[in-house]
Order: C-alpha cells, then sequence, then structure tokens
C-alpha cells in the first residue's frame, strides 16, 4: 500500500534557467514548500530550511544539509533509511555536486572568492556522508549550470571522489583559483528568472495546443511578432520563411534565453502541430508565453499561395577551404562558437562572436558584405545566419559539417585541443 | 452491457492499395471472413457472400448487396435495425459509391463497357435503398480509387441522388460512356497487391520500431539499399544525404507503389524516431516492408563528421519567369504534375512528365542538360529532383511554390481552367 | 492544410444535467458562445441565435433552427454542404428530436401544453429538412432527458420519420396529450445546474486525482465529510466502510444529484486511484467538486488495522419467495425502481419508493424492523441499502437479481408487462 | 545523439518465476543473448558468458561476473565508466545480492551445502567491488526469490556491507549453516518454468484483450473451464459465481503458480475489460495462456438472469473471539499464511495450512464441519474460502481484517513477534 500523497516540494536553490512551478504546485496539493537561507530576500511562497532539520517520508528521512556556493541559498537532502542516522543512502545534492563536476560559483560578481570558499566547504560535507552515499544531482549532462558534466546519469559520492576533477581538489585555495579561472555565459533572462522565483511564479493554466493559422491570418498577425521557425536546420536552410528567426526545437532551451526578449510576441513555423506543441510548452518554461498561434500550411504550400520564402546557400568543407586560401576582399567565415570552444579547435581565418552574444554585436559587422557561418555542424550556425538575415544582411550562407566537416578533411586548425 | 467480439470480417472487394489484413485478424479472433464471388480465383481465406445473405449483429442486420463495378467482386452491405426488413439505417459502399463520387471502372482493360455497365445496375440497387440511408463509403477525399470524391465524411442516398454527378446520370449507355472516358492512374504495384491479397496477406507482426543507426552501419548498410529520405520537402531541399530519395512521409501513400520496389531493401532519414516509425508502419502496409533503420544523427552531425550532403538550389516565380523569357538553350522546366492537372492549368514551355512515370522515362531526358523542377507547390517537384539527382543528373534546382506561385504573380497560363 | 480553429461554441439549450463548459473554453479560445433566445434571462457568456443565423465553416455551413419546446431557448442546426442552400446534409438537433423519441416537455410546469405544443411545430421544421438529413441528437440512449431514445446512434430524418413513435403523430392535440401523459424524473440538482449555466460556470481547473489518504488521516477527515464509496455493488456487499454510501462510479450520473448536496465534502472508496480519479471527474461535472481524496488501503487492510466495516446479507429469489409466503410481521420488501418500471412488472407484496426519493420519505419506514431491497437486478438496491444503514437501520439485506431473477424462477408477478 | 538498438540481451539465471521474453527478443532484434555457463544443460538460445567477458556499450563497459550459488548460472554484470577499470559505477547483482538480503540457495536439494558455500564466495566478488558501487538487483520486496528484501529500490555495496545481515556474516559455515536454516516454498510451477527457460519460450503472440462473453456463452465455456474471479476480496464476497476461484488481479503472481494447472482452460470474472486484460497478461508471463474471455455482464446482471451466484458470510474478530472462548465442536479456524508468519504471530487455537498447499491437503479436512477461514487481512483467505466452496465445503465464512484486526483489539496471541 503505497500511500502517495504530495507533502512537501523541496527546491535545492533558487533556479536561474527555469520557471519554478512549486508555488503553483503547493496551490493545488496544499504541499509545503521548503527553501534555503536566503539573504537577498525571503522567498514568498516557501518555509526556510535549516541544516539538520528532518523530513520523514514513511520509511525513509530526509536531512537538510546546508551547501551554499552555486547560490547562498543553496539546500541538499541526505537520504536515510528510517531507523538509521548513519550510512546515508543517497544524497539530492541540487547543483553543489554534480557527476563530473561541481556547480557554478559566478553569480555574486562582487565576492567571487567568498562563495567559491564557501562551495569548497559545502563539498566538504557532501563527501562525509560516505562511499556508498548514492548522488542525485540536479542537472545531467549539458546543462548551463556547470560546465564538465559527465554524459551519465549515476554515481556515487565514492565514485566522485576517486574521478571528479574539482571534488580532488584538497586545498581550498586552490580550489577557489580554479573555479575564478572558470567562464561561464549568462544569458540576459537569467535575472528576470531570479526575480520570478523569488515571489512565485503565478500558476500557469495549462496551454492549449496552439492554434494552426492560415497563412492570411499569420500574415496579418507577423507584422507585430517574432516568427520562430522550430524546425530542424535542414528545413530552416532548404526554405522558410522571410524575416522568421531559425531556433530549431531542441535549441530552445539552449538559446531562447538569449535570443528572445519576454514581451515579444510569437508565432510558430513548425513542421506539424505536435512539433509547435512541444516548442510552445518548452517557452512557456522559460517564461516565454505569448504564442499566438502556427503556421498551418507547410512551406511549399505557403510558397504556392504565392507568398515570399527564403533559403540559405550550403557550402561545404572544400568549398570554405578555397575561399579561405582565396582571401577575397569582404568575405568573412563568422564562427559562432563559445570561446572556450574556438579556444580549443578553430580554423585560423575564423572571426568568433558567440551566438547568444551576437544581436547585441550585429554592429560590429557590415552588413553589405558576404558571411559564410559556421559552427560545431551547423545548426547554431543556422541559427545565426537567421540573425543575420533578419538584420538585413543579404550575403550570407552555411557552412554545413562546419568544425567537423573542416577536421575530418585535415584542413589546417589552430588551438589547443 | 455491450459485449464486442469481433465475428466477422467483410471485405467490400479485393484491394489493390493496401494489404488487407483480415486473413491475420481472422487468425488471431476466430472471426469469419466473408468476400464477394470472384471469378478470377477463390479468395483462399474467405467463404463467398452472395446476394441477400444476411449476417446478424445483435440489435442490428447488415444484408449483402452485390455491387460488381469496380471489380466482379464489389459487395456493399445494407445496414437495417432489429426488426425492420425497411428503411435501411445506412449503407456500407465499398467501392461502388463515393460522397460525389461512384468507383472507378478501369481494372478490366479487355471488357470497359462490361463492367461500367454494372456499376450502373448496382448503382440502382443502392439508389433503391431510399433517401433516408446513410452512406458509409469505403474512401474519402484523396483517394487514388476515384477522382471526384467530395472533400467530406457524411453524406446519404437522398443528398447523392440530388447532388452526385455520376449518380444522377439517368441513361445507362450514357453512363458507360462517361466512365469510359475517365483517365485513372494505376501505379505498378496494384498488380502485386491483387495477387497478394487474393492469396492472404501473412499476418504481419507488429513491427519493432525501425532501429536508429549510426552514421558508420547506415553507411555500410546504404551501399547495398535504397535511402528514402521521410521528412519534409524543405528539409529536404536544405540538406540530404547524396543519392537519397525523397519522399516525405505524406507522400508515402501516393507515390511509394510508383518508385519503389518490393525487393529493395530500405535505409530511411527522419526528423526523428516517431516519424521513422509512421514512415515505416505506412510502407508496411503496402507491402514494403523491408525497412532496416533510420539515420540516427541529424543531417548537420552527419555533415559535422565529414560525411557527404547534397542540398538544392531553390527558385521562385521570378527567376522562372526570366529563365522562360531567355529561353536559354539546355535549360527545362520540367512539369511533374498529372496530365489531367496540366491539361486544366500549365506554363506554355513546361515538358511534362508525371512523377510516377518519371523512373521509366528518365532515359528522354539529357542528364548533361540543365533542369528546373515544379509541380503545384514543390513537394512533388522535389521528389522528382532527387529522383534526377540520383540518375547522375547534375544541374538541377526547385521551383518553389511552383504553379500556384507563378499564378498569383499573374504570370500567362494556358489550360482548361 | 486542414485549419482547426475553436471559432464558435454552439449550445442548443440550457442544460439541466450538466456543468456547461462553455463559458470556460471561450475564455481559453477566444470563441464566441451563441445560444438561443431565452425569456428566463440572458446567458451571460454568450451571444443570442436567431432563426436563420449562418455560421459559414469553411466547406460547410450551419444554419439555425429556433426548435423550443424542451426548453424555450432550445436551438437546432441545419448543415449543408457550402454552395448549397438545399437538401441539408444533417441537424444537430439537441435534445429536441432523439433517435426514437423526441425531447420531454415538462420543465415548464405552469404551460405544460403551450411548452409540448411547441415542441410539435418545431418537430414540423426538422421534418420539413428532408429524408436525406442525418440526425445529430444532443443525447443516446440511457439519458435522463428522453424516456425511449433508442440504443443505436445513427438515423436521418427519414428513418425517423417512419419509425419515431412521437414524430408520427400527426395531430397536434394528440402529440400535446401524449406528452403531458408522460412521467420523468426531476432530480433536485436540475435547479441548480439551470442557475449556474444561466451565468456561467467558473472555469474548473483541471483537477489533481483525488490523493490516496492512509487510513488514519482518512478517518479523521471522515467524521466531516460523505464516505462515497464508488466500487461495485458486489464490493459493497463483500465489505464496506460504516457508514458509506454507496454509489458505483456507473450509478454517479443517475444518482448523485438525488443523493448528495452541493456542500457536502466528499471522500471516496474506490478500487484503486484510476477509478478514484474517474468517479471525481464525473462528480465535477455535475457541480460536486470537494473531493477530498480516497482511502488508499483496501477494504481488507482497512479491516486489519483493526477499523470498523460492513457487510450485508445477500438473498436470493427463493429465499425471498418463501418469506413473501410466509408473511412474516415486521418484514418488508422494499423495491426501490422507478414508478414506470414498478407498473409495468412487479412483485405484489412489495413497497415501492423510488430510490432517487428515499432519503425524503426514509421516516415513513421504520428502521426496527426489517427490509430486504430490491430493483432490477440488485445494484440500486445496493446504494438503497446502504442509506437504509446510515439512517440507522440494523436489519438489512439484499435481493441479488432482484426483479430480473424473481421472474425467471417463474414465481408469480403483476403489472402490464 | 543516442543510438538505442538492442545489441545483447544479458540473463543473469534461468528464471524459475517467469518465462524468459529472451529468445522471442533476440529472433525480433537480432540480439545476441548472454547465459551463464549451466552444467544442467545448454540454454539454446544463448551464448556462454564467462568470467572477466566484456561488453562494451558505448562510454560505458560491463564485465561478467561469475556468481553461482542461488543458481549454477548465475552471473553479475558490475558497470564501469568507460576509459576505468576501477571503481565501479554499479553492478547488475542478478539474485545473488538484493537490498537487505541474498539469494535463496534451494533449488538443488542434493547439495545443499555446496551451493550456499558457493554464494557466499559469489558475495566476496561483489563486495570487493567498493563502497561506491551501486546496487542494482533483479527483484525487489515481495519477491519469491528472496525472503527478508528491504522495502526499498536503492542501496550501493557500501550501505549493503553494513546492514544486509547475510553479507555481514564472515564466516563461510556460519554463512552456510543460516541458508541451511531458512524455509522457502517452491510452488510447482518452478519446474516447468525451469524447462521452458532451458529450450526458450516460443515468441508470445502479444494477446488480443481477452474477449467479453454474453452469459449463455461464458456459462456453456464454463462447464469445461477454471473460472477464475481476478476482482477485489470483497466483491467475491459480496456476490461470486459458484464454483469460481477467488484469485484478485494482485495475488495472481503470487499464487496462480500454486493454483492453476497449465493445461487448465480459463475464464476470467473481473469488473471491466481493462482488469480482465491486466490479469491475462499476468497470467501469460507464467505460462498460463489459455485465458478464453471474460464474464461480460456484472455480478448483478448475471444474477437478474436468474443464474446462480454465490455470497461469503463475512465476520469480525469479536465474532471469532467468542466463537473460539465458546470451542463449538465441529469448528474450527483454518489460518492459511505461511509457516513463517505463524509462526512469528498466532491464534492459539487456529489451524494452520498454506494457501499454496492448501488444494492438496483438502483431504485432511472434514467438508461437512464449520471453518472460519483467516490470513493476514482476508485477502488470502478469501482465496482459500474459494478452494473450500468450490470443494464442496458447505459451511464456511470469512474473519475479515484477520489477525491484524484480531491483535488490535488486543485478545490474546502466542508466538515469537
Amino acid at each position: 500500500m503505497r500511500s502517495c500523497r504530495i507533502t512537501h516540494i523541496l527546491e535545492t536553490h533558487r533556479n536561474e534557467d527555469l520557471v519554478s512551478g512549486a508555488s503553483a504546485l503547493a496551490e493545488r496539493t496544499g504541499a509545503v514548500v521548503l527553501h534555503g537561507p536566503n539573504s537577498a530576500g525571503e522567498v514568498v511562497y516557501a518555509r526556510t530550511a535549516r541544516e539538520g532539520d528532518v523530513i520523514e517520508l514513511g520509511d525513509a528521512r530526509l536531512v537538510v544539509i546546508e551547501t551554499p556556493g552555486h547560490t547562498d541559498d543553496s539546500l541538499s537532502f541526505a537520504l536515510y533509511a528510517s531507523g538509521s542516522d548513519e550510512d546515508a543512502l543517497g544524497v539530492f545534492s541540487g547543483d553543489a555536486l554534480f557527476v563530473g563536476d561541481v556547480g557554478r560559483t559566478d553569480f555574486y560578481p562582487d565576492r567571487p572568492r567568498e562563495v567559491a570558499g564557501n562551495l569548497f566547504d559545502s563539498l566538504r560535507k557532501l563527501e562525509a556522508l560516505g562511499d556508498q552515499a548514492i548522488l542525485y544531482p540536479a542537472h545531467g549532462a549539458g546543462s548551463v549550470c556547470g560546465g564538465a558534466m559527465a554524459d551519465r546519469d549515476v554515481s556515487t559520492i565514492g565514485h566522485e571522489r576517486v574521478h571528479n576533477p574539482r571534488l580532488r581538489i584538497a586545498d581550498r585555495d586552490a580550489f577557489i583559483e580554479a573555479k575564478l579561472a572558470e567562464h561561464h555565459d549568462q544569458p540576459p533572462y537569467f535575472r528576470f528568472m531570479e526575480r520570478l522565483n523569488l515571489s512565485g511564479a503565478p500558476a500557469l493554466r495549462p496551454p492549449l495546443q496552439p492554434p494552426p493559422l492560415r497563412q492570411e491570418d499569420f500574415a496579418a498577425r507577423a507584422r507585430e511578432a517574432v516568427v520562430v521557425d522550430v524546425r530542424s536546420a535542414s528545413a530552416f536552410l532548404g526554405a522558410h520563411l522571410r524575416g522568421s528567426l531559425s531556433l530549431p526545437v531542441g535549441m530552445i532551451g539552449g538559446f531562447a534565453g538569449w535570443l528572445l526578449s519576454f514581451d515579444d510576441e510569437l508565432l510558430l513555423v513548425a513542421e506539424d502541430g505536435d512539433q509547435a506543441a512541444t516548442a510552445a510548452r518548452r517557452l512557456a518554461r522559460m517564461g516565454f508565453d505569448r504564442v499566438h498561434g502556427y503556421l498551418a500550411p507547410s512551406l511549399t504550400a505557403w510558397a504556392a499561395a504565392g507568398c515570399a520564402f527564403g533559403s540559405l546557400v550550403v557550402v561545404g568543407a572544400e568549398t570554405v577551404h578555397s575561399r579561405t586560401r582565396a582571401a577575397a576582399a569582404g568575405w568573412h567565415l563568422l564562427d559562432v562558437r563559445s570561446p572556450s570552444e574556438v579556444e580549443a579547435l578553430r580554423i585560423e581565418t575564423a572571426r568568433n562572436i558567440y551566438l547568444g552574444e551576437l544581436p547585441e554585436r550585429l554592429s560590429s559587422l557590415d552588413p553589405t558584405q558576404s558571411f559564410t557561418v559556421m559552427c560545431g555542424s551547423g545548426t547554431r550556425a543556422t541559427i545565426a545566419a537567421s540573425i543575420l538575415l533578419r538584420a538585413g544582411f543579404e550575403r550570407v550562407d552555411l557552412f554545413l559539417g562546419s568544425i567537423g566537416a573542416w577536421r575530418s578533411r585535415g584542413f589546417a586548425t589552430a588551438g589547443s585541443a
């Protein structure tokens, strides 16, 4: 007999990258929300949990461990079988300790050493739980909340003690220096999320599926909206609406926060209603909830109705290699990967502007010149190319395969990798 | 209390366009299969039903009506409330009578007048059921089994009696003439289906989802297989595997029978596993069940691994208009719509080869010359362009928007429409 | 390309038996709600539709027909293919015309002749649509809104014209007399629904699944709540919580409105969480939305924890027959079927109180005497037995099989059937 | 990019309690099946895996550990991150090591000491993997393959090293003695499963939902079949088919193997089609696949049709207490729990026959006497009562709440608990 009522909602810390559903869930279940002590202001929908607080859960028990560092209010929760205060079964480590990495500590730019030191101390508490404790972190590989997470879901304190490069640093000062040397991006929407998650997001009404719009309705609304094309990069390259922003559905988590504003009215171009619904749901979780519909006809039907469309010229490694050798005036190879990727491996003559920062750095580019855009494979480059096109650049093409194809051809590269 | 056991499987006629699941379903349920009298040979898995046979179904009753014409073995089934032999509630009319059209009668080329006359007589039997009978035909709009079906699911004998152009022809000879003047395509797989459906298809094992294949596995198998790209036309235009056949998932029903052979080993390129599974299921229902997997990486990842890819240049109506005026030597505008579409509306200088017949008529085209391919919007043209590329044509581009965009620009057309 | 946006919400009339979701749906879709002209007061969330109003729906068209009778504001909607004003394809007939019956006309007790006459006139309008029109009524068999609906979903005006007993009455006065002679139950919740549906129900938040409750929690809350046992009648007979009301999930639609009050706090006993969720959803649609949870342990676990339980003695036809012959003092056979069922077939010595009216007529029974409860089979009798037990009756047993078993044994009956 | 193709099927050992789907899955995926070395005969569908064999799985690696004891062919699989041969991330321990217990060792009655010693040695290998290794055993709490498993899914070698009573026994002889002192039931179907799993079960065709049967069909077939009532115990107590076997759907795993024969033709009584389908699926996995349908009408409808039914008198703790004090001749309290439960806590005067062994020990009971059946709560007792009724016992009633209710009333008990 398992009595599954939601009685407690435990937050490991204030999130920067997602809307917390805690206040909405609490309202509907009557559950208590617990949150860590927060100097920046109270979390209005939560009680404050403190070191050693115990939450009894039938045959199990959770014990609160304060683990500041990533944020001041970070908590971890150690899991014990009931009747035993030793030998934790596991620990929910939030953003303090990941599989293969630890949390980033760059959210308090005025006191970076202090918070990195706090994290060092917090990690010692987690280590003290013993090798046998299973690790349940808040993120897996690919999150923006840590840099070097392993692509693996399972680990234990014992395994991390030996293999986690950051956890293995035994000296507090050396740890602090290592954290200060890290570089992490802070998309602009992080600040908005913090504010929202402090006051408690309103309960989102489960959104109706975005409605399909006929081309005349879509075209009329598009004048006041940002048209976001969530199809694959290939589909955008083949045919797209003039002026639309490419943002394949799998890239929403990584780049919507950089490229959209919270007051943008949004229209989608999608393969079908299912893909539109997936995209709308992901956008809503990040706070972008003004999606008014998606284009019902396919791109071919749109074109057959006489509406304007664009497509992008696609080039491969050989073509780009010839161009770099020719070094034609007025032609640029633009690499939109992150600085750390570029530092590791790059084409010598390419210019780097990180995709997330491209909108604000557009003015440094001359729209009358030619640009071939590249990234790791071609997906982020497609997004970047759509940004250039929206800004009126007319001579843009896309390097499909990008640095991967370049290297596999054996063309010359630079970098530390 | 509804006791829903499957006790009877009623076939209105031998299908040409799908694999019948009747023998497989009968094996698993113990149900009886009923089929019409068939001079061409017995349907081995079925009993022969005859005019007036009654099937009792709890509170309802079905009565067999022999309605030959579309095929010799065509049956209809009149539905009555139990206890009443008059005023049929409805009729399952198979391919004899549709909403807005009647069945095609071109499957017996040696006796076309006879079977058209048979259908005329069959329609009189259906009309005699009375205006109140609801019509449940075997196909809706878009089927290859009739030409002019209305885009509407519901009708009655009474409504068809007034509005159905074929049903309204009161004279038997006039009806026969009208049927003889019709033109219908017969994809080559029709003959195979007939044979298969005569002997009973083996019970298909529910197919496992086609497995994702890594690029090295995929590339190795691709040497012995036909690579079918079931993504949207736009995605194929943007980037595709060299040598692949474009066949967007929505076009499988219409063109797989023309373009694939039953002994082809197939590999898919799809947006994701769901799309691959949908495509594999549709292919299997038409008898193409040798799908070995789909390409797991996206096209950008494929390219980043250094694998070869292609993309197609896309042109619009203005460009095509300029080219037609320039009438450059060695350039051709190829329209792959059906003859009836072309007869109704066309660009004067375009050459027409129907998409379904393109593979066998390829030798009439010179692969060293330039081709711009068009259709109604661009989807079928993309399929056609992929066929040209597979055959080694190197100078192919795609007229997106095609005749629709051309007309909406006000450029000159010919034709009866 | 099907552009399925919800643009219109059409109400055939004010409902008495369900909460209308129209205002909530309109709020979320921006659709217009249309409702018939209503003398009793405006429907605040709707526009008033009038005879002949046209709603264009792409290739189809709906035309409003005012069909008062069942209620003053009753509307029907005739469906036409676009481009044709004749030969309606079908008609959405609301509660005016059903398959095999017509709407009840007893909601205006001060002017019964007038509204029955209105319905006669309305039916003539529907008949005039022609035999070919398919009938789409608002209810199927089993609804409380008509008495003699056929157990069949499909019909046409033509079929009803011949077979529907009420529609066949050609004389207006004869029709009125026939309607006045009908008897229909009006559960007390009907009036509440009317009020609610006039002002527009608030948008229901999609309810979370009712939470499972441990026995101690359940027992504590049960002191302030009505415990509703939604398991099958058999399960209630075998073991149940003392003081609980039997209301098998399939009987909620028919009897929740008679037996529960809108301000009751409710707790459920269910086989599992799925059954509890189904029950809670059905209750909410009728306006009973105060369900606080369900008992997580099974009845055996409940009993094993030492909690009190009850069970009912079950008797068969032979036993009841012996008792009726013995005619013991202080023993009563209580039949809870409706008066019309009892009129048709009954056991001579049984006393009839309709289940819906049992709570208010309990005072006419002596709780110190013995009662054997019966109905058509035993399900409603189980509900009735639970009501007696809740009221403190101690000598109650259940005639399983009831009148059905009695008749199949060949024991003597009375009645018109 | 996750390429999820099934390439290996790893069996930890021959199963006694379920039909292995390995050969069927292998046939459909082309995967290799690996199985441990088996002196009793080769597993025809598998390759033999040996200590130290490595299975590479992308970024991870599995290493085979031979861990005989539970069976001779038992294997465990240690999981490593690729690039590391130390510090296993986890171990799939089959039936060698569970959370809180170890595997039973009573399947080789001719050499009990040897196999218990083998298991001791195997456990040392698992312990040597290190505290940090996460434990993934083949069973959780409630399995018949071990006695004292914790009701918890997660653990590590480190946690078990401290808390698992069997793993903590450091002395080989002491471990052997402890294992020899255990008592485990061996349902008769275990032997059948072994044979089946040696040769490879035929690929089960996914069963169609068992068809609903009308009462006349059901009654006709019931003469040649075992009628299994899978509804809750309460529902069986309230009303059931005469001669049916109670086996609530949740008890199928525990008792179908004791109470059914593989050549029984089966009919089900269920609340609805969903419950019938769940029951049929569970039965099929244990090899009982001759389910011909379920009774479509409810028990009340069955009774209303005049068919015979039974119900059981239910008594509570007070009644049973009075009877034990009265010690009436010819009355027996029959406790059907397992010997170990009875040893721990019992009513002094109750007679114990384990439910699994009741069919073969029925002859020791006098069918003319009275029996009150009990267990832990009432569910197993209901099954036992149905066995007595099927055997012609006429004076049977059911102690609902059983030992749990008895103890909570404070009545006298005996036993070690």
